[in-house]
C-alpha cells in the first residue's frame, strides 16, 4: 500500500547530500541502516522494531530512497503496522509503501520506486553493512541494469555537522547520563556486584526517558569492565555508559569511590583529567584531530603514569564512532583524512582517556565535546573528580 | 585473536541439528542473527551490542560456525571487547576469534574457520536476511569453492520445541508483563496520553529486569495503537506489549477500564475471551494448528460480533513469530505444512483475538499457550477481564 500526502521539506541538508551524490557519481541512495533511515526521516523510527528486527520468516527492513536533486520524489518503505501511525503523523516524505513484512519485500518496493524515478539503469548507493544478502539479491534482480556502490561514506559525511536540534538531544542525553551515574554512585552500597550497578544504571536511564544501551563497569582493582559477579567492596569504580535519546548517543565515563580516595587515586585521576583537558583545549573551528591528539599525547608524556594511558577521540552522533574518524587504534578503523580535516562548528567528539593500575584498578574519563563557533563546549561536564558514595553528590572532588 | 579452552557440550539438541543439516545436504551452518547466535551459544549475547550494532565504518556481526557432527569444532566470531569477559566466563565453544570490528572482518574469520574444518568446497548454510551484503561477498571471496544456501528453516526448526530452561524464561517474562500491565492500569489517571502509558510500561518492565521491546496502546474509542498524544479519558484501554528475558519474548494483551465497563464492553470482551478459550482448548500434543483455527473460528461464527474479529495464532520464542508458523494473513507468511503438523510438548504459541467497535474502541486479548505432555498451559494468565483503574487490582472482572 502506498500513501501519498503533500511533500514537505527535507529535514537534512539536501543540497549537501546532492553535492555528495554528484561528486560520487550516484543517482540515488538507498538507506537501510537504523541510523541513516532515522536521519533521513528527521528523527522518525518505527517504535515497534526499535529493539529487534526479526519477525516471521525474515525481518524488518525500512528503506529510504533518495534520488539526487529530487527530494520531492523521496520514498519510504516501511512495515504494514506503520500505515496507521504514518497517516496520523505523516513523514516529510509523501510517498510510502507499507506492504511488506520481509527484507526481500522491502527491497522490491525500493526497486520499484527506483524504476518509477527512471533510474533503473542508474548508479545506486546502498549500505552494504546494513543491507541483508537476500535484499541485495532482490535489488539486483529487480534492477538488472543498475550499478551498485557503497553509500556509507556519503551518508556518514552528510551527518558530520550536527544541527541545533541534534545538539540539543546530544546535550540532554549527556546531562542525563552523568546525573544518573552520580545518583547511582551516591546510592552505592559496599558489596554491590558490578552487574547490579549496571542494572541500576539501566533502570535510572530508562526512568529518565533514555534508551539505555550498555554500561561498562569495573570495580577496583579489577580490569574487567563487563558487568559480572565481581563486587565493589572498597576503593574506586569506573562507570562508562552509553544511552540514547531520539537515537543520539551519549557515551561518558565517570569515577566513584567508597570513602575518601587515596592520594594515589587522586593523582591518577588528576593525570587522566589533565590529558582530557589538554585534548579538549585543542578543539575549535579550523583545528584538527591531529592537533587534539598532539596536545593530549604531549600532556600524557609529562604524566608520571602516562605510559599506562590510552587516549582516544572520535566523532559521535547517531553512531558511537562516526565522522570525524580520529581514533588511532588497531580495532576501530580511522581515516587519515579526517585527522587533518579542519573541525567545523556542530561537529561532536567523544574524548576518552583511561589507564589500568594494579593497585587502584581501572580509571577513566570520557567526555562529550562539541565544536562551537568560538571554540568548544562540553556536555554533561560534571562529576569529573572522584564522586564519593553516600555524600548526596557533595563530594569534595566531584566537581 | 583466537582463544581456545576446553570444549563443552552443546546447550542445544546437536543430534537434531545434525539431522536437519544432513537432510538438507549442508556441511556447516553460519548463524549471524541475534536470535540464532544466542540460541547456539546457550543464551549468551554480548551486552554491549544488545541494542545497536553500528559502530565506526561498519557494524557488529557475531557468527557461530557449526559443522555437521563436529560440535567439538564449533567456532565463535565476536568483537575485541568480548575477549576479556569470555576469558572469565567461557562459552561452551572453545575456539573463538575476537579480532574484528567490522562485518567483513567477522566474515573473514568465519571463512577461515570453515577452511580449517576442510569445508572450503562444502555446502554452507547462511542466514540471508541477517547476513550483510559485504559480509556475504567476503565469504564468497574467501570460500570460492563453497556452495551457499539459506539456513533459516533449519535453525527455525531447531528452536521449535523449547527446553525446560527456555520455558521457564517464557513463563517469567509472561508473568511479569501481565503484572506490569495490571499495575500500570491500576495507577491509570484519566487523561493520560497513550504515549505516557507506553512509557509507564517501558519503565515498569525495565524495573522488573525485562528488556522492554514495545507497547501498542489504544485508548477508547480510537483504533490507533501507536503511542501518541491521544488521551485515555474514559472507557477502555488496550495494552499489547512485548518484552524479553534472556532473549525470550513475552507478547500479551490485556484490557483496562476507567470506572465500570458497560454491558456492551463486557459483552465484547467476553466474546473475545470465548474465541481465545476455544482456540487454546484445541492445543495438545498431536493436535494441529488447523484444529486450533477451526475451533476458534467456529466459536467466532457463533459470536454476535464475530464478523468484527480477527483470530491469529503463531509460534513464539526468541522471535515473535516463529515455528510453528500458523498465522493466516496477507502479511506474516505462514507455512501450510506447519498448519497440519502435530503439536509437540514444549512448543509455544501466542494466541490473539481482536476487534474494533466504533463505540467501544479496540478490544484484544493475547495469551501465551504452551503445549504440555497432557494438554496445554497458559503463562501470565491473569487479568483477562476488564481491569479497572484505581482498584488495587481487585477488579470484579479482572480474573
Amino acid at each position: 500500500m502506498t500513501v501519498v500526502a503533500e511533500p514537505g521539506s527535507p529535514p537534512f541538508d539536501a543540497a549537501k547530500l546532492d553535492a555528495l551524490l554528484e561528486r560520487a557519481g550516484v543517482d540515488a541512495v538507498l538507506a537501510t541502516s537504523r541510523h541513516n533511515v532515522r536521519y533521513l526521516l528527521g528523527g522518525y523510527e518505527f517504535f515497534f522494531f526499535a529493539h529487534f528486527t526479526a519477525i516471521g520468516v525474515s525481518g524488518y527492513l525500512p528503506c529510504v530512497v533518495y534520488a539526487r536533486e529530487q527530494p520531492e520524489s523521496a520514498f519510504y518503505v516501511g512495515n504494514p503496522m506503520e500505515r496507521l501511525p504514518l497517516e496520523r503523523e505523516p513523514l516529510w516524505i509523501p510517498s510510502i509503501d507499507t506492504s511488506s513484512w520481509t527484507t526481500v519485500g522491502s527491497a522490491r518496493a525500493a526497486a520499484a520506486a527506483v524504476r518509477r524515478l527512471g533510474l533503473g539503469r542508474g548508479t545506486i548507493a546502498v549500505e552494504r553493512s546494513f543491507l541483508p544478502d537476500d535484499a541485495r539479491e532482490a535489488l539486483e534482480l529487480e534492477l538488472p541494469g543498475a550499478t551498485f556502490m557503497e553509500a556509507r561514506p556519503l551518508l556518514a559525511e552528510l551527518r558530520a555537522v550536527k544541527r541545533p536540534d541534534e545538539l540539543e538531544l546530544l546535550r540532554r542525553v549527556a546531562d542525563e547520563i552523568v546525573l544518573g551515574m552520580l545518583a547511582v554512585i551516591d546510592s552505592g552500597l559496599p558489596g554491590s556486584t558490578t552487574s547490579r550497578l549496571a542494572e541500576q544504571i539501566r533502570v535510572d536511564q530508562t526512568v529518565r526517558g533514555l534508551a539505555s544501551e550498555y554500561c561498562l563497569v569495573a570495580a577496583s582493582p579489577s580490569r574487567n569492565r563487563a558487568p559480572s559477579s565481581e563486587r565493589w567492596q572498597s576503593g574506586g569504580v569506573s562507570l562508562d555508559s552509553g544511552a540514547s535519546l531520539g537515537g543520539y548517543i551519549g557515551d561518558l565515563a565517570r569515577m566513584g569511590c567508597i570513602g575518601d580516595p587515596t592520594p594515589r587515586m587522586e593523582e591518577l585521576l588528576a593525570e587522566i583529567a589533565a590529558v582530557q583537558d589538554a585534548g579538549r583545549a585543542a578543539v575549535a573551528p579550523g583545528r584538527t584531530g591531529e592537533e587534539v591528539y598532539a596536545a593530549a599525547t604531549a600532556c600524557q608524556a609529562q604524566c608520571g603514569d602516562g605510559a599506562l594511558m590510552t587516549f582516544v577521540a572520535h566523532g559521535m552522533g547517531l553512531v558511537s564512532h562516526e565522522v570525524p574518524y580520529l581514533a588511532e587504534s588497531d580495532t576501530v578503523p580511522y581515516s587519515p583524512d579526517d585527522r587533518i580535516r579542519p573541525f567545523e562548528p556542530g561537529m561532536v567528539l567523544s574524548i576518552e582517556t583511561d589507564l589500568y593500575d594494579d593497585a587502584v584498578g581501572y580509571v577513566k574519563l570520557e567526555d562529550t565535546v562539541v565544536v562551537t563557533e568560538s571554540g568548544h563546549e562540553a556536555y554533561g561536564d560534571r562529576g569529573r573528580g572522584w564522586n564519593i558514595a553516600g555524600t548526596g553528590g557533595q563530594s569534595p572532588t566531584g566537581g
